[in-house]
């Protein structure tokens, strides 16, 4: 039985906290955030400790914690966490800058200490069978793969202004996927983005839609898009075309109903966002989780794939600002 | 080149004026029609001459006849026409009487000149792919026949009442398909029926919506849906059952566009009728027909499939009317 | 919070025992089965008691039982829960038997506590989704209902002959969803059955194969196709045909993803059977039980609904074995 | 009726010619080509007169002249023919040269003469579906373009060396489709192209999979997708997100049939090739041109439209030989 503290009691957190809570394989024994009030309902709701972090860092009876907290906090708390033993899932992003995530992997590295990443959509079924297919070789050698990704509507310009810009902030699952799918780091980005959602969030220095393209050493090529605002719900798709055929994956559908009538066939809408879509990849992400501290099973996303996830976002966000690519060595 | 003479210029006759003279192989010689007017305009469209069918049975340049004119001329035009020497590709029902189809089968097959009927939808490419996939085993042996079959609308009661009924005028399409795709007769015929859609049919004597329950004698089961209200437009599906998996055609929609807005994902209707969901399938009819002439190919729908049809749209009337299944003889 | 005991810790048992724990108003107390393993390792795994019937319906603190052992113990069991001023889950069918099942209606009547039946496909968000638009007039008036039932694989022999056959075993939840979706019972029941897919099947009294017609005093008609055999997976659908237009509730497939190569377009099948299917289901019926219970919200399947999907499942058992159709007083 | 000469008897002559002879208005009186034996039997299946380009476009009694000749020979006959008062619709590109077809644009014009490019998938009914769509601001203001166009199969590297090369011979149709959706040209191009289909193509210098972004004065942007292989058949579709939801057209499918087997759920792949996917197209087109002839109407895909479909072309060839964006004057 994996014994975990949670650190960080919002949205995301709530999430971990039930599936820590429903695994037969661990246990939810404290929960720490700023907000006192979240700590205490969320805690009470499992039967959890309320605490700290400070606390459940320095607790030898916790074997691991998950990072849930805000993003700048991650590099601190990871360091902290593997300085004292435990094993971690931190949410993503790491960092919003490079530089610190980098200086954040090399500590945790020297520890020893395996540190887990959540990019959670490798975790999504869909996704997960795209991988599992490709591996198989059903679709020969990969050649272009494509990646759709957009939220429901715009975040408000004032945490626009704090999240480190669309392509750190958004595109990073997106260029996670890419290299968990690819199997490489592209030799090249191009980014091309705008404003044209919300007139605001350029104004606050940020893109709302955009289109990038990554060139593999291989020839082989990725292109992601990108928009803050798709008004049926949260759209999340992958096609990779290979020498012996096209992988897609759709999106998941509130229900499976349609209503024929004159106006014609109506169907369910993709799921709303991000919480209904991959409520089935948090839970296989914390499963993953729980068997690589307790069967040392791999990890599945490490610290170096948030860190070159990072890398992109940090490439595409230079081309975007001055109109060129971007070479990366590889 | 096979030089034709089409009986009728109606509506179904101005299809396969099209086919005919669109095909490479055949030639369209000749019209004739009660509507003077008719006759004229569908003659020179496609240089043909506008004629009488007394004159296209007796000119022996004209190697075949297609007859497309009222139902209750068909089984005289099928006697005359085999008797003249003409191949004969007829429309289908056969008769609305039984025993008139029977005693056209007889006198016809006296002259050992094949007759074809137009059941149209097993050249429909859908259907014709299921019955295909079936004859090379790839769901294994059949067990469960599924035949949805809707009109957009039901047609005036003053047509229903001449009809022959909706078993006789509609359902036996249906029947056919499942004579074709069950390769064998039911030995028990079920209906229910109803005039739900519009009670005016009802008190003419007839349903307008009726479910069809065929039983075989080697224990399989088909069931045969019909309503003629369908306001999406003209559904037309099939479904089989077999040991091994599951075969389904579905409808042909008017283009492949959807829209997804916050109200839902919309996409296009159902093909409006039959004109334009079995266009393709004429023209497949109109190939086979001139293949079995010039080829020498087999004839693939003949006189006694239809009426093998028009037995089980008799017995379902009698059951529909009875409340009673019928028990034919196998 | 809702205190439970449940008894019967077989698969269902454990399904319910997982949504009990999960569901913030209700805590699982006790357990019970006749099998002290499965007792033992269910109880712990949630922090319950394992007990014994006679205990949990004797102890004051618990408010509510679920009915989640053999089908024969059922009507004793809801008869003695009631009697012990228990509100009561109970899977379905009531019985096999419908002259026992309207006793313990009686029995149970008499105590006042309302008994709800485990119909869990009413719950399911597809049909679900169906209901709410039939109810909000969406295609308008109803005609023509078509219900596919499908297993992945019969089972075993033993089974069948003491399963009540596949009328009272499983079409009684096609029967219930008759009943649920057209909110009235038929006026007649027609029933083709055969054993196509097991010969042993058919030796041990049963079929394996049916299609039902149900006929309503209005004019409706509903039909209901079974099968104890869909290699391809759990097939359940259910289509709708109003005046003004098709409602159709699909499959819920594995995933999304579809692998286009030289040989087709290949998506995932259905999921497998009714634990993935139903996952979702049996969440939402828990939910509508604690509303029933801590909100006095309106039971959402009582025990009438339960004897009267009997009642068609009695019908269709005589139809199929006489060949006629059975008249029902409605 | 609408006297038409055709000049190139080749494969997308032998469409064009069925159309102008199956259309109410239009007759095919003339066919030329080097060719003598195809000129000859395509002549003859329509009853027209086997000629050359000179008496074509001599001869008074013609109105209008099909230009499906090899492309090299485009800007010269399209020069002649208007210069001869023949109203002309020629099949895309309009040259390989953008100053060649610039020249020819000014030459024509002087005449008045309208000429009409065979940009063909614009008249492909879901195409135009979705350009309706947008028209009617059912989706809002569009915000994001996706054209994805892979074919079948590469061609042989000697027809890759003359072709232009994949931006100038196949990319042409998806800048004309940008043009056509987006209603504006753009402002910046950037590709990226690679030859990982084929090495050889790489070394007779093109690319074989490309993608190309392009991006509008207004912060519209569109990505375009081409790869010279998808062995599951021709992909042909189109996205469009507005700011009030998503257009999609999707590919056309061999047929409607799917198969569930233990294996999964198979079901048609796309139409091989362009004469299947754009049957429906072709006729549309020419429908278009009769209506723009005989009836004044627009002429809906102009010589201009040509020449900035080359200019797109151009740029992007440049951009993909630079690794650099190209900025265009809007």
């Amino acid at each position: 039985m994996l014994k975990v503290g949670l650190l960080g009691a919002g949205r995301i957190g709530r999430v971990h906290a039930i599936n820590i809570a429903a695994h037969a394989r661990s246990q939810l024994v404290a929960v720490s955030d700023v907000n006192e009030d979240a700590v205490q309902s969320l805690a009470s709701a499992h039967g959890a400790k309320a605490s700290t972090s400070e606390a459940i860092l320095s607790d030898a009876s916790i074997d691991a914690v998950l990072i849930a907290t805000s993003t700048d906090t991650h590099s601190d708390l990871i360091e902290r966490a593997t300085a004292a033993g435990k094993r971690v899932l931190c949410e993503k992003p790491v960092d919003l800058s490079l530089e610190r995530a980098q200086r954040c992997l090399s500590a945790a590295s020297k520890t020893g200490i395996p540190v887990m990443i959540g990019f959670n959509r490798r975790f999504d079924p869909n996704f997960a069978a795209i991988k599992a297919s490709l591996k198989a070789g059903e679709v020969g050698k990969p050649e272009l793969l494509s990646i759709t990704s957009f939220d429901p509507a715009p975040p408000p310009v004032s945490y626009v202004k704090v999240s480190g810009g669309l392509f750190r902030d958004m595109m990073i699952h997106d260029f996670d996927m890419a290299n968990f799918l690819m199997g490489a780091a592209p030799q090249k980005v191009h980014a091309a983005g705008t404003s044209i959602v919300d007139p605001e969030i350029g104004k606050a220095g940020d893109v709302d839609t955009a289109v990038v393209t990554l060139t593999y050493a291989d020839g082989r090529i990725a292109v992601i898009k990108n928009s803050r605002r798709a008004v049926y719900g949260y759209d999340q798709r992958v096609e990779l075309l290979g020498s012996e055929g096209l992988l897609s994956a759709g999106n998941v559908l509130e229900n499976t109903v349609s209503k024929s009538t004159s106006k014609g066939v109506v169907s369910a809408k993709p799921e709303l966002f991000f919480l209904e879509r991959y409520m089935r990849a948090y839970a296989a992400e914390w499963d993953a989780f729980v068997a690589s501290v307790l069967d040392g099973a791999e990890v599945p996303v490490t610290l170096e794939d948030g860190v070159a996830a990072l890398v992109l976002a940090e490439a595409a966000t230079e081309s975007a600002r001055s109109g060129k690519s971007v070479l990366l060595e590889v």
